[in-house]
């Protein structure tokens, strides 16, 4: 088998798994966790693709966002991948913002992390393959989410890789990692000091630079502790407006940054996907 | 103020806290999580008791179960408490199934347990205390509910309270501590070797006693590795139908003994509570 299972449950009328395979993009094991729905039973199914923050695993997404509900209603699949390569052998910084559990959805170029950061090739390409072969599946209808990191990476996989993902969303994303702490860092740290190997990864500047999204729906906590610091949707919302992209950006009094943010919201962004994935493809 | 508030975070209109405080009864801090609905901020609300199993803290049905929704949409408080006393200084057992984590929801009268494990006295004494003085609560609209260990503490603290708590569930419960071994072995722990003493803390002793209790909703999955030799739901069954004990016990195929299978029922045991709570008392 190309992957192994951990566990499975039933779950809402469908199943939740944890799946292990030996990863060729980033040379480890890696995990991921999958909630497979009812009518999977019968059909291949809508794909959402659910990506986690800083410090999460496939854990965190499945554990905590009490998304099974109304995926099951809805005939949605989640895929819930880890957030990094892991291991005693891979490269790690002591920063929670870095190395394992940061991997940034994005293919590092620099040492260390090159050997096993390539988050990027893993989420767009191994682990779709991997799904598409042996999940009840239609890989031509993926939608693409994501919380913190996870948002940057859904706003940036869906802007490179046009037509792959028909419905796009984000919980409290990093919307500019060049224009960010968190994103200095990491960018320096995996793709090197010059700022213009960075523009590929940055979803604002992927936009300024001419690359362009379906309509796409954001969810921000005004309580959340990183959202002026690193978060800034303030600049996902001017860069969406210059290039006329259809941006819902929904800003909540009190919400934090935190799971009990995500469950509060997700039935929404559920909906929003489930709306454009059962559409017929243009 | 006679708590501590750890932290609190909005969450589908209302308020999820974890809270700490110095217990009377066990001679410890003790954790608790709340959730307190978006209608406490007009008027007191209903009280759902969710009591948790072995090795459970009060972070597990808060995290996992996913009620905060439709308790959101139903006007309850969820009321979330630790399973045992913990700490250092307090006695432990190697094993899973003993000591901290496994309380068991009784009064401990053997050494080394009785100077902390009070769980009995705190759940059902000293919390109401602390919720109906300080939180938004109709104390005279209390439900329970509970998993596993904390389904038999539902059940055998609805027993032993008559009038009390107007709506009983549980998830999987054991129904019969003196007829399993996770019970025989903590009975025999906490409250000594002569059985006698145990009739008080076991649901279907006490039914057979003469205790009663409101109708029930029982949730059972039938994957559950633990059915055949711990929880035994054909003895509550058998024991309810004897005492006319309105008992409503759904088996569910394919479901195991997680938070995966608690949270794809919670909903309907809500409803149970709400229908029973929002209810004139009689």
């Amino acid at each position: 088998m190309p992957y192994e299972t951990l566990s499975t449950a039933h779950c809402f009328g469908g199943t939740q798994g944890f799946y292990r395979h030996e990863s060729s993009s980033t040379g480890t094991p890696m995990r991921f966790a999958v909630f497979t729905p009812p009518q999977a039973a019968t059909r291949p199914v809508p794909v959402l693709w659910c990506l986690a923050g800083l410090t999460c695993t496939e854990e965190n997404f499945s554990t905590k966002a009490g998304a099974q509900r109304r995926a099951a209603e809805l005939g949605l699949m989640l895929v819930m991948p880890d957030t990094s390569p892991r291991g005693d052998g891979v490269a790690d910084d002591a920063a929670y913002d870095l190395g394992q559990g940061a991997g940034f959805y994005l293919d590092a170029t620099q040492a260390p992390w090159a050997a096993n950061f390539r988050m990027g090739s893993y989420i767009a390409d191994e682990l779709p393959r991997l799904i598409g072969a042996h999940f009840p599946a239609d890989m031509h209808a993926q939608g693409i989410t994501g919380h913190s990191m996870g948002g940057h990476g859904a706003l940036t996989l869906a802007l490179t890789h046009p037509g792959r993902y028909r419905s796009v969303s984000a919980f409290a994303p990093i919307v500019a990692p060049m224009q960010c702490p968190w994103g200095e860092k990491a960018l320096t740290a995996y793709l090197g000091a010059d700022r213009a190997a960075w523009r590929g990864v940055d979803a604002c500047a992927l936009i300024a630079d001419g690359a362009r999204l379906p309509d796409v729906l954001v969810d921000q906590g005004l309580a959340d502790n990183f959202l002026a610091e690193q978060l800034k949707p303030e600049l996902l919302e001017a860069a969406c407006a210059k290039a006329g992209i259809a941006l819902t950006l929904r800003r909540h009094a009190g919400y934090d940054h935190s799971y009990w943010f995500i469950s509060s919201f997700i039935d929404d962004h559920l909906d929003w996907h489930a709306a454009r994935l059962k559409r017929p493809a243009v």
